[in-house]
């Protein structure tokens, strides 16, 4: 898979995909990750990549010109063009598998107030928002949705295990409290049932557990 | 405002804080951001973080002494202590509002399967998630919150525009479309009601078109 991120802060896209398992990936040639300048397309003196509005409003939009310049350089036959904007879609685990399968992603990263919708029409084929919260810019995004991608790329994740625990394997659900050694630290101590080694009972403890969190932190789930 | 970021992947969590508006936000004393690496707290020689599920499952878990000896050292009397963890509540632009008045925060991120749940009953206020997704960890997640909340600090975005044509001001309708110049670029025209100069019937517009957008992307948000 290849992985072309167009931004103006490369940097903040990069830096987040250079440690760990991601690194691992890259270093595995399970992917190849690229962050690209958008200035690097423009062609006036003061590299210039924002404009006013049409027909008022607050803000800059990112112009057409230097982002057809980049993508159309930077495409393949099997590419699909992913525009990080608060105005697309929901990002969730389901699309990452579907993009996890991809030869070729380009992930153009929006700015200030968002790019000239001619982008929009004209090149991008999924719109993707991260969350119902405002950033500084698309980058940040951009680095989030790969990480979610390449992990699911088969190798990616070192140990090999399953992905059937994680969660939204089911997306309706979210996992029970989990314990680790100490069995007691300070006064605090694990469950005596989660030490009873009675895994017919756990697993109906971790059910009913699951579904008390849900309830309390994601009702919006059961609905 | 201060931001201690502790996880253990501080350079993933720190890089996007390091670049333009949250940079220059830093620069000006708005906000102190630092990042701990949790192996600091660590008391064996290894350097030991994580370990396995009491009851069984797969994976590991992030142990509860570093966490309490970290966090017991960096907490302050008006602290908020924060997890990052898919098993949160949702992330909205009306937490990032809340929590960017804040004098202090605290972000630990998850990592592995996630935490001993004892941390989680004793240390944290609030558990957060970005979105229904799987990260490879939660430093990334942290970046993402700590750059919502920070460029709503009075002050962080140069231009001190309002924050009222937003997305998500209304959190129920998404933006209209918009354009910049040139107002033809190849065979693309800008709507010519844009250019008209009619803010009565370009207001009717944008809103007509918010709302086709909103439909065909979120119509979770209309419901």
């Amino acid at each position: 898979m290849r992985i072309d991120i167009l931004t103006l802060f490369p940097e903040i896209a990069l830096a987040p995909l250079s440690e760990s398992i991601i690194k691992r990936a890259r270093e595995k040639d399970l992917v190849e990750i690229h962050a690209h300048n958008l200035r690097d397309w423009t062609t006036d003196k003061h590299r210039k990549t924002d404009d006013y509005l049409c027909g008022g409003g607050q803000g800059m939009l990112l112009k057409p010109d230097p982002i057809f310049a980049a993508i159309e350089e930077l495409r393949s036959d099997n590419c699909q063009v992913i525009l990080m904007t608060p105005q697309g879609k929901q990002f969730k685990q389901a699309i990452a598998q579907q993009l996890s399968t991809a030869p070729h992603l380009i992930i153009l990263c929006g700015h200030y107030e968002g790019v000239d919708h001619r982008v929009i029409e004209q090149l991008v084929d999924i719109e993707l928002s991260i969350g119902d919260y405002v950033l500084t810019n698309g980058a940040i995004a951009a680095a989030v949705v790969t990480d979610a991608i390449v992990r699911l790329i088969p190798g990616a994740l070192g140990d090999q295990r399953s992905h059937q625990e994680e969660s939204f394997t089911d997306p309706n659900m979210l996992e029970a409290p989990a314990y680790t050694k100490p069995n007691t630290f300070r006064d605090m101590k694990v469950p005596d049932l989660l030490l009873s080694g009675n895994h017919k009972k756990i697993d109906a403890w971790k059910k009913e557990k699951a579904l008390e969190r849900t309830r309390q932190n994601r009702p919006d789930l059961l609905q």
